[in-house]
């Protein structure tokens, strides 16, 4: 028999069997009134069919279907930690499942609810609460979204240096609970790196806010159990940030390269020679011609940086950027694309408008090792190929690092019979993480686990790793409550 | 009454109360000895005085006053990570102190045995594994020398980047277990950066070997549960380091300030610019005359920054700095003061050269933001000069980051009566911490917990922190028998 993406039966991924009918008493919903203000606990408009699942393609095409997944008990919308307090206690003393919601742009299954659940709609929580000029610091209530966060900076020339796709539909807390990635992550790190203090109100309802210090030697850090918990482990509230000022200059480079193999080694020299563009992105053939149709050449790779920071460094690391891809025969091609991708580079294309065509489609995101990343492109695009209606199988890198790098696949197929697009899609997470394991590739370079991965964990982590991660979920949440079903595979 | 550095009664600092003679009941070594061999359990040598403690001044203040440590029931020496097992499961079974030893160059009390206590030294695994120049990955065994593993990897062109000042007496899983910080973090960050994947022997006697990923979004990163963990959660058996090339060229800029604020404003005026000296060390008035008696001059603060990297970049860097510096009224210095670091930078006297003459004394490294690290170096100087018998209170930073910086106190005393350094330790500790933790600032930089600050770190991470911290530990070692009494405030 044949195994889903996620390991298990086919047509099984996630969670989609259907949910029991479980009902939630109106008591608990009368007790969340009482705590938090009636007003703050919606039970019946139109959010309830809004937030019943996040950006994941398969919740999508299942509404599409008329498979739709079942709406939420209520949904409340606090304004202040204490609110928060209050859901936590009274979803924890009523054994009732919480569901913490930043604005919903996951694309992995982490939400998914049914009529006994309690939805935390964090995004009434999205004050700026302080911005530092002196320390680069700026404090957010976890549901601030992403671009709303980066706006109240510019009014002071300072900005985030964290700019995930998502920045217009994504929360600040939500970058924390995912361990989310920026495209300018070469020169300014990830979410782990800029993420300097939280609030987190933990599953037993006390509130632990990290001290704000640059560095500590004070036992393990603490915040890192959040990075990446997707609402098993708490609820996060607020977030502080270490930022930046606005760079002086922006440059862009452009290269053409033979193939991927030669744009990986070029990349590669740029790092480990010291130099850190904030961004390297390479396009194979088929996605350098898809996205760039005005400036790609030949069956190669194209090859765009983004140089910032201080005039003179941006000079000089453009420079010996150049020069390491003559040594690596890369062909300089026209600094347009570099502001074409810049101009454009949150403009996607909906899921829901190729649903409409039956054509089913995503992107993974995986990570490895230089020396793993070849036999990895290769045998993910070839595996995809075979894919029964396939209609494309292609990838680009995003995040570079001395270690290694990332890769960003998408497929998209148009199955015959559109009842098989579930089916497809399954198939392709499936090839594409088991050529990845199995080059000991990461499953995950940034979007995370939710649903959607979470039986490959094992794969990932080891059954030790697992049982790890098990331990700490039942330490902070012995009943399970906070958000079940992501991230940690059932025993 | 007055209280200790650790918020007790004073006297009573750590775990210095007589130790309750308990002893190993035999039968233990003997399975020990069947289980490892017989040659890796040692129960009769010089080495079982040497490995009572770590370096930390109170153990060997108690030495020379012969009020010693007693020694541990036997040592084991592992040569692979199976014996590593064995010891810890036969020490779980037995309910038997487990005390992890480096190379005993940690200043905190993380190390104190006693007769029913099994120390493991992993000096004596202690191997290159492995030099990967694709990735810039090396793995250690993690007994192994820091300096003797940049040797391996200076032999390929290679370096570490992380420089702690134990260099040739620390291992490096011992930087991982205490979250260490290299002098040159400012450019290549410490240990938390570095290390890229590490194995672990958990409480259980299971192993946990964290994948070789440049960046995962997989929940969270379980490698940070051990950094910093100092032996109580783990043995670290390996570590995975992601290293880098040596750089091509090194050059140094001198400044004098006007003051310590004004050096402080400059320091943060170069990293918030972007720009990133590997080394930056500002030194007040009186370590500047100490340290470099020929290049001091006037009243002011010295701060030297080491340049390091591409030609090009070292020279745009320094032509920023020197531009800033002037801004800031820095006055350009003779580079040899920078050099003279360089040379001499490892070179520190010990502890019992100054004990015997009866002179008490220590460094105390913490860490703040920008606001509130010039209160703390007023405050803490102020009160140490308080002091009675005080003869040094001095202050030099060693790490900044965008959000804020280190300071590295040093107290030296001489109390009329040699029986008093104890307790003058111990106010000098006080009075340090307390005046840093009024200030908002953290306690501890990069040298970690132990016994000595263990019960500041209520007011380090709040009751609400120590809490999460303690259900972690109790998740992972119900029992307590990895290296009790360290890191952990009792309930």
């Amino acid at each position: 028999m044949s195994k889903s993406a996620c390991g298990r039966a086919e047509g099984s991924c996630g969670d989609r069997e259907p949910m029991k009918e479980r009902q939630m008493p109106s008591s608990i919903i009368e007790k969340l009134k009482q705590e938090v203000g009636a007003g703050k606990v919606i039970t019946n408009s139109q959010l309830l069919n809004d937030r019943r699942h996040d950006y994941w393609v398969l919740s999508q095409l299942e509404d599409l279907q008329d498979r739709g997944a079942p709406r939420p008990a209520c949904i409340v919308q606090p304004t202040e930690t204490k609110d928060v307090i209050s859901v936590v206690n009274a979803c924890r003393e009523t054994s009732t499942p919480l569901v913490p919601f930043g604005l919903g742009s996951g694309v992995c299954g982490g939400i998914k609810v049914d009529p006994a659940t309690v939805l935390l709609d964090m995004s009434s929580m999205n004050r700026v609460l302080r911005i530092d000029v002196d320390n680069l610091l700026a404090t957010f209530e976890a549901g601030l979204r992403g671009a709303d966060a980066e706006a109240a900076l510019a009014k002071r020339g300072l900005m985030l240096g964290h700019y995930p796709q998502s920045m217009d539909v994504s929360s600040v807390g939500g970058w924390v609970a995912t361990r989310s990635a920026g495209q300018f992550s070469t020169a300014y790190g990830n979410i782990e790196d800029i993420l300097l203090g939280l609030e987190v109100v933990l599953p037993n309802g006390k509130v632990l806010e990290t001290r704000l210090t640059p560095r500590a030697s004070t036992g393990p850090d603490l915040r890192q159990l959040f990075l990446g918990s997707e609402g098993t482990l708490g609820v996060i509230t607020s977030v502080t940030f270490s930022v930046r000022w606005q760079p002086e200059k922006r440059d862009y480079s452009v290269y053409y390269l033979p193939n991927m193999d030669a744009g990986f080694d070029l990349q590669r020299a740029i790092i480990q020679s010291g130099w850190t563009p904030p961004v390297m992105r390479q396009y194979d053939t088929s996605e350098a011609w898809r996205l760039f149709p005005d400036q790609a050449k030949g069956d190669g790779a194209l090859l765009l940086l983004v140089h910032e920071g201080p005039a003179a460094r941006v000079e000089t690391e453009k420079a010996a950027c150049a020069a390491l891809a003559a040594e690596a025969h890369g062909e300089a091609g026209p600094v347009a694309a570099g502001e074409k991708w810049m101009a454009e580079r949150n403009e996607v294309p909906t899921f829901e408008s190729f649903l409409k065509k039956g054509v089913i489609l995503d992107t993974i995101e995986i990570a490895a090792t230089w020396d793993r990343i070849r036999p990895i492109y290769r045998d993910v695009v070839a595996s995809l190929s075979e894919v029964e209606n396939i209609l494309n199988a292609s990838a680009h890198s995003s995040h570079a690092y001395r270690s290694g790098i990332n890769l960003y696949f998408t497929f998209a197929a148009r199955p015959d019979d559109s009842k098989d697009m579930a089916r497809t899609y399954e198939e392709c997470w499936r090839r594409t993480l088991e050529a990845t394991a199995a080059n000991g590739g990461g499953i995950s370079h940034h979007h995370g686990i939710g649903r959607l991965r979470r039986d490959w964990m094992r794969r990932e982590l080891g059954a030790t790793g697992v049982e790890l991660l098990r331990s700490i979920k039942h330490a902070l949440d012995p009943t399970n409550f906070m958000n079940p079903g992501v991230l940690i595979p059932n025993e």
